[in-house]
């Protein structure tokens, strides 16, 4: 229950152990076309550019970054957590310059100040931001960014990689142009593979660059030409075969249970988690409309060692739950709720635990105190 | 039995199926660390940063270059076959400056035209060539390019991704400086990972670098925190858990096995098949001592029709083998006998769909020819 990889459903995981054909194959490329099929659906858009990139959600947000961005190019930036400062780095890397918008860890994109910054950079063309940010648990407004970025003439740039899946991430009905995620959270799939989709605007700023794309592995050009459509194939990479037989499964589970009734479901557990810590005294980090379901940020009590009580987690009850990160390290958990990993029996396990813990160390407090005492 | 994936043993695909875990969990972590230790074994080398970096071999390539090139670096690239070419595509994307010394597509890499090229350019500081042409079946002298480049200064890139495992990649006694992989090929794990191992003086051109490197996901300064020393570990990209554990178990049986006994049974079982083709009048595309034992390139008999053949062994034996790339296609086949795939049992399912597909293809020409004529 970290802020992923999320439990993988079993059906997932029997698809990974089947025998390996070739990335050429006619069976696989049947295949392919499924996946991309699939994931329309999961992200909601008619996008024929969507496919999922053969490598980690980070390598998904600079694929986006490396095809989008060229030498000189402005970027607005909205950071508001960790990964909108890896957006940065990604900017600067393409040789890009990031206009950065701040906002606190643990609170949503302020659309006023990203108005503000597009508004004094109208020559900016991208505005880049996170949907759901994995280190704090915080879902911003992805369609009034998304509106804004429109009347400024700007692509939006948008990670989802936490999102999908698991609340709306609707593509086309918000007007988003490249968005990446990830397979090892909401989905339930294994980490390794990171969805991204890419409109038709974005995908014209792409083919019109001045320059080729600075990486050969992530340009979209010749990706398509593997990725694309019809039985004609041309070879770019060799795929890797099982773990697409694993994300196929997962969004052929996601199609099955409907993503309307997913995003419902991790809306409903997150509900009972919520309750359960509370009544223990734990309160969230983040203002209630601004939580995200899938990944609870929950502030360490006072009386409690972090280190000491995720250890006794993982020791005595097998769980896992994720540290703070960056200016949040030491203060906050992050509990996930995603994909398979959102289920009832979880949140009894998790609440349990944190229940059981917390006396264990309330009482050991009294010890060493009249210990010390004495 | 084409030119990777090879087949991937039982053992492998069940270790990919194994539950999930945390990329910072401290069995993963341990899980890490024995991979590294697998793979210096492989790759016969202690140097400290060898690592699968999680995305396939194409990526694999691209990350060496990134590393190692900055913009205005003269690089000479070798090129006889498909890779060499993907090479300078890298440099060039690098904004270095590469310097082609070409060779025939069948033939291995030229020592002398490599010697003159270096000659001619003393500012050059790499020198990139790919081992084993998976595009070809050609193994090219490794030590004397390795020996060429540290008489000239220069750093070697090597390509080995269809060598590793399957025959000697002897990266500390050949003086080897930055070398990828695939986990597809002789190593018989699923595609989707790239071993990488750079040589402290490689390590040390990354350190010394004038700027960043320009991919986020690939620089090898950010990734060894996460797969560096110690228990200590940063979080880089969350790691493709379930494709580790395949290649780990990939790896623990190529330990098992032991390395030279991998390379003997690739070579003989390649001997094998030769001998079987070469009775059906099969050729060999490439010169004795030249040769793959791991990928077999064949030129395609005169009276056969590559597609015709290629259908006909998938539809009627379950084998694929591979066609032919650029100048080569339509001439050769190339037929794989890697890792798991090295097998008695997938040589004569070879040579037995072949003697039976030819006598039929012969038989219906007469057929063809006896009705023309009436």
């Amino acid at each position: 229950m970290g802020p992923g990889p999320s439990d993988v459903h079993p059906r997932v995981l029997a698809a990974m152990a089947q025998p390996t054909i070739g990335h050429l194959d006619s069976s696989f490329i049947d295949l392919m076309d499924e996946v991309k099929v699939l994931l329309q659906y999961a992200f909601q858009t008619e996008n024929s550019i969507t496919f999922p990139l053969s490598a980690p959600g980070s390598a998904g947000m600079e694929a986006c970054f490396a095809n989008l961005v060229e030498p000189g190019d402005k970027v607005v930036v909205c950071q508001n957590g960790v990964f909108g400062g890896r957006m940065k780095e990604n900017v600067e890397r393409c040789g890009g310059i990031p206009i950065m918008v701040e906002d606190e860890w643990g609170s949503a994109i302020d659309l006023e100040k990203v108005e503000a910054a597009l508004s004094s950079n109208p020559d900016a063309r991208i505005l880049a931001f996170v949907h759901a940010e994995t280190s704090t648990g915080v879902e911003s407004d992805a369609r009034g960014l998304s509106d804004l970025a429109f009347q400024h003439d700007c692509l939006t740039l948008v990670d989802a990689v936490t999102s999908l899946g698991g609340s709306p991430v609707l593509v086309d009905e918000w007007g988003l142009d490249a968005v990446y995620s990830g397979s090892q959270k909401c989905l339930s799939c294994a980490p390794g593979l990171s969805p991204i989709t890419f409109s038709e605007r974005a995908l014209q700023k792409v083919k019109n660059r001045r320059s080729k794309v600075q990486s050969w592995f992530m340009d979209l050009n010749l990706i398509m030409a593997y990725w694309g459509k019809g039985k004609r194939r041309v070879y770019h990479h060799t795929a890797p075969v099982n773990a697409l037989y694993g994300l196929h499964e997962s969004l052929v589970m996601l199609r099955e249970e409907g993503l309307e009734n997913a995003w419902d479901r991790h809306l409903r557990n997150h509900l009972v988690l919520k309750d359960g810590l509370e009544a223990l005294g734990i309160e969230f980090l983040v203002r209630k409309d601004q939580r995200l379901p899938q990944l609870n940020a929950v502030r360490i009590p006072e009386n409690l060692d972090d280190a000491e009580v995720r250890s006794g987690l993982m020791k005595y009850y097998n769980l896992e739950i994720g540290a703070g990160l960056g200016p949040l390290k030491g203060n906050i958990w992050r509990i996930g709720l995603m994909g398979y990993s959102s289920r009832p029996e979880n949140i009894l396990l998790c609440v349990g635990a944190f229940e059981s813990l917390i006396k264990t160390c309330s009482a050991l407090a009294t010890v060493h105190k009249t210990l010390e005492s004495r």
